[in-house]
């Protein structure tokens, strides 16, 4: 029986090509998958029939839509998660789904080796074959395209040659990925950061200079997770869709930075992200509201973390998954309504109401009425701020003193 | 001789009617003391005069605004300093400045108390007194309004009775603290978390709903500062003013949040801070590019730890100082020009070149001439993703593993 | 009815005289409530007969050691809980199991008031009334001796004059705090920080310099908790017991440091917790062997920041609460056994085997047959090392190159 | 002209086998070069002898003693280094100086490479590397042993065919690295990591369990660095090697434990660092008294971060150097006396005394006198508890209350 190899396939042009790289090298029968996590764009059957057209043996298409709003978007909603306070980990959230569907259906296809499309200087090799080889220690991986050091330009001219049904030329060379939490654009002349975007880099948002008129909100949350849009109950996946249709149209969520790759290199990405960008507001605002001011601290530093293993390939690991616990037990209280209003390119809370709030009205008013007892600041201070009197009084002795 | 108490004066309800207070609680002379921070508004030498009016023996007006940009607002940027990642510090890094100027006019003026007219249920206060004891550890502080828990209606009420010189009145209760980082607005209908602020809460920014037309500028950094804008040369006071004026007409740096005070509640505050957030953004971006990933990751860590510390009033604190040190070390290299569009309340940075920037793209390009090593990551994920890999394979040994 | 307040009783001298003074101060009915936190020493039924003496108009005595063993002592263990990288905060886990028996004792005699012996400048009436009003935010506390201002002479010339029975006498000074899982002894000659310890400090632990032969132990953990020793299935409270015996035999786990207490201020403080040092080392050791490196790097930040909260009262809290889940987490695979030598204040680690042990010979042997592919290491490195390779290039393109 | 080589020679079985094999390999003259970093034992010119006889062309030694002591134990010391709590990073900050005298002798000589013997598996070669990339960008590095994935049986199977003039035969097969700062021991029956160390695996520790007469010693810091025992001025190297002596014969400073490597996998080392333990006690306990609380809080997160680095091969990286610049900021007042006693592998701190101490003997005495305002509590801990009160009351509202 000839060996089999599942494909990690997306219908564009790298993991097209490798179908018959992975062939031709190997010998093996390459079954495709598919994996639908929202990229929207062409149909799956399209997709589907390319695959077999481009020589898999099988060829098949996992929706993953609704699993991967809930069980990976979610989270990444919780932890706030925007790497290098920007990017919110859209192409580093759909890596390890996908790598579970492939390792599934690796196991079910009796296949002992997996394949992915990506190049040598990405992030996502990493994430794809740390991914696999966390669910599935015993598996072996490989990568055509990074380890024959194949160029854009060559599986471009490979394409051609052997006339592979892709619509990718070389006069289109954006390397794009995009899922429901997100769309990501690189390559090309943003490779001169000094270049601004174009517009038809764009795709899930409008101009936010041109917008419609005002869009007001109300999401409620439950527990960290939106479950109803304006009083409608919604699922995961609906709330992300309705927040990209919504803010998308107001040309929210567009970054554009200079980005630090786990394999040592800068590089210049643009993503767009309306629906997570909108959601992650809302729900950082509903996080001041209800979480108390020492674990709202140090969660920003579990945020963090998690953010920076979560890019950096590493969601199946022993930590991150600590780090979710932590994150899930801060979360029970993160109930209630956001509402904001979404108007060119600015996603704005405006109002906040919550049963299990800590803003105490009585507490917070200046007006006579309040409940804060004034007399217990002196004190407070003076210990407060003891150690740091301590040390300003050994600055003057020591002659360190300030200069008035 | 008759003692003298130097009191922080704001030109405000508050300091105003501490000036009486003071004199009829301890028979001492009362010293005003206003410090020029950029606030505008008022005409100083009006504030001067109202001092005087409300019973000041002596009142002065130190300008302080290129000394509070240079000393104070660089730092806050260098630190990209956002208090739960939205509020800039405004006043926070605004205290320690006018602390100094009022304890260099104590020991001037023979004084040995300093006065604040701060409630006893703010961050100021706090801010205040550590600071004053910190720069002059044998100096007493009073707090009038706070130790006699005299509520904002009860300061009318003085007020109105005394006959004092000053606007406010009961229909606009709003409190207000500017300067030139931003400005900061509290109380009245904001305390109903659930309102949303109106046209006139604002005052540094115009609606961003209705902009002009974009305005396209040029920010050059040197070691983390802003040397010149539109390559005009800049000081720091220009810089920020310049970005206000340009940022403000945009309505960029509106901020509307739920905040942990340090004195343990939650309060909802409206800031606008048009230069801030500008020069924030520009300066975030260009430590991107310029910023070693590790050194960028920690210096995320030490930006949150600087900004708590300032925000918690111990801006001369020993931890603060070492902290500046090592914010100093990673900016030497933070050298280079942003551009950015300023538009309908957003910044953002469109294009980033640097003669000291880390993106390097022969490494980063995805053309063929790239000077990568592909072959080398093959091996770098295998140990990368080596102690994962071990974990997983003991989650199996265990029954533990995944759920495919 | 007399109004009741509920007194936390240790039998020494402190809470001795706050019973007459609580009473002489607010009229009402003392109830004395000692919790046997395993502190040893005197006989309970003295303790409790001694407050009826001292004035209480009931007595009682909760016995909380397997509580406290189980619920206080076993997180800290699995924190590997020093605080300052010393101190096991030995009377910092012990004063919320306290104030739990407090507030069950004040809700079960109708009393709102809560009283504590503490003086104003130490941790533990912070540990004490936060701790309250995190169970019954609704509860009053008083604390006579710190109201007061009373140093210990005059606590010491009240009991004199009233005859209190009690044997604290001045030539004794030394202010004393037990439980299982350590004891702390401050004040006296020890204030005098050149000063070293003399003999009679110690109780738990036997002189050092002059131990018994060697004694090897083998403890054994199931997730992080020791339930075994030499073979000899234990429960926590006797884990801890048996290793105070046999490592206090030895002369291990005496501690002497200058601390910094939550109230600003520095102290000298010396402790002895032979059981906990022990258990504590054995644990560090088993995790090593256990938990993933970067799970394992985390949890260092995590440990330092749940000490510390422990440390500063904020047992209750809800960042606390939410290290808990993180660290409970990490602890799942802590299973195995440790032998380790106690001999002459040393606890020395020989030996550690465990079915989830991470370690693995195969990998890690230098000899022929090992599964470790260095020709991995080569990619490693070079990807590794690229970013800071990177900055090196920068720094000598700007003449900031290492001086060889 | 022939291509040359220099190869970092340590005169063991690795490096001397390593002469040969680059020549083989590579053609290329070898330039062997030993860096004396106190590893004492063999005299200098029987190594430099053995790297002739071994085929080397050129042979030299590099007397690195002071530097090493003072550039890089030093630092070490200020940072409180162990690497999991417990190694000293004896190995880790010996390579950066080998490197850098590696670099120096390359461009003095005209080689473009350098060669080190270190395998594939351990943490060496990465520092080594990397090291060698942060210094010299355009060199190449070669490692012979691992690059033909030699194991220790065939590298003396070769070294016995060649005879090669090298003492280590099958019977030994330790590895070991030794230096002023300590001493590692690995391989052989310690990779059973339930086997005990031998007595023989020690060399720069007496045996604790039979010390001599008990040892009381006084260190006096400046800034942090010893400059003086028992009153007699020392170099960093005089400190490191009389403290080595004195703690050697009590037998401190021994270290078992398995840890965790860089390339992911845990090994298990055993480590003497006599001087270097002490030391660092001596001088944690003085920075105890000397640096103010939230500054010595933050330190233990810079600390780590240090350790981490450095133990992974990151000396000469950005962040590196800025975390230097926290930690020298910390240590101007750390001044003073530190006195000790060294007895039975305990190094115990009984005594400490600066000019620059923040420890206050009249605000912590219990005495009569003292001047701590313990008013100042009960405000204090008002507001210290309120956020967490807020919670409690919260959590009640929700049934979520404490079960008493």
């Amino acid at each position: 029986m000839t060996d089999r190899v599942v494909l990690a396939y997306s219908g564009g042009l790298d993991t097209s090509v490798a179908i018959g790289w992975i062939h031709d090298a190997t010998g093996a029968e390459v079954v495709a998958m598919a994996v639908d996590v929202g990229q929207g764009g062409e149909d799956l059957d399209v997709v589907r029939q390319r695959a077999l057209d481009c020589g898999a043996v099988e060829a098949y298409v996992a929706d993953a839509r609704d699993e991967f709003a809930t069980e990976y978007c979610m989270p990444a909603l919780q932890a706030n998660s925007l790497y290098m306070d920007r990017y919110p980990n859209v192409s580093a959230i759909s890596r390890p789904v996908i790598v579970k569907h492939l390792v599934k259906a690796a196991r079910q296809f009796g296949a002992t080796t997996v394949a992915h499309g990506c190049t040598g200087k990405g992030n996502d090799q990493v994430r794809f074959e740390v991914g696999i080889t966390s669910l599935a220690p015993d598996m072996t991986c490989i990568a055509p395209v990074r380890d024959l050091a194949l160029t854009r330009d060559k599986a471009i001219e490979y394409a051609e040659k052997h006339n592979l049904p892709i619509a990718t030329t070389k006069k289109n060379p954006f390397s794009i990925d995009q899922n429901v939490w997100g769309r990501a654009v690189e390559t090309g002349f943003l490779e001169d950061i000094w270049n601004e975007p174009t517009k038809d880099v764009y795709n899930y948002t409008d101009d936010p200079a041109f917008p419609p008129v005002a869009d007001e909100v109300i999401i409620s949350f439950e527990a960290g997770i939106p479950v109803s849009i304006d009083g409608v109950a919604v699922t995961p996946l609906q709330a992300i869709q309705e927040m990209n249709r919504r803010a998308g149209a107001q040309g929210i969520g567009r970054v554009d930075i200079v980005e630090d790759r786990l394999v040592g290199i800068k590089s210049r990405e643009v993503y767009e992200a309306p629906g997570a960008m909108a959601l992650i507001a809302a729900h950082q605002e509903l996080e001041n509201v209800t979480i108390e001011r020492e674990q709202a601290r140090f969660k920003r530093t579990v945020d963090q973390r998690w953010t920076e293993l979560v890019y950096d390939g590493q969601w199946f690991s022993p930590l991150k998954r600590s780090l979710d616990t932590f994150i899930a037990d801060t979360q029970k209280y993160v109930t209630g309504d956001i509402r904001m209003v979404l108007h060119g390119g600015r996603a704005t809370v405006t109002g906040r109401r919550s049963d299990s709030s800590l803003y105490d009205f009585n507490l917070a008013t200046y007006d006579s009425g309040d409940t804060f007892d004034q007399s217990s600041a002196r004190g407070f201070i003076d210990i407060y701020g003891l150690s740091a009197k301590q040390a300003a009084a050994r600055d003057e002795k020591f002659g360190q003193g300030p200069t008035l």
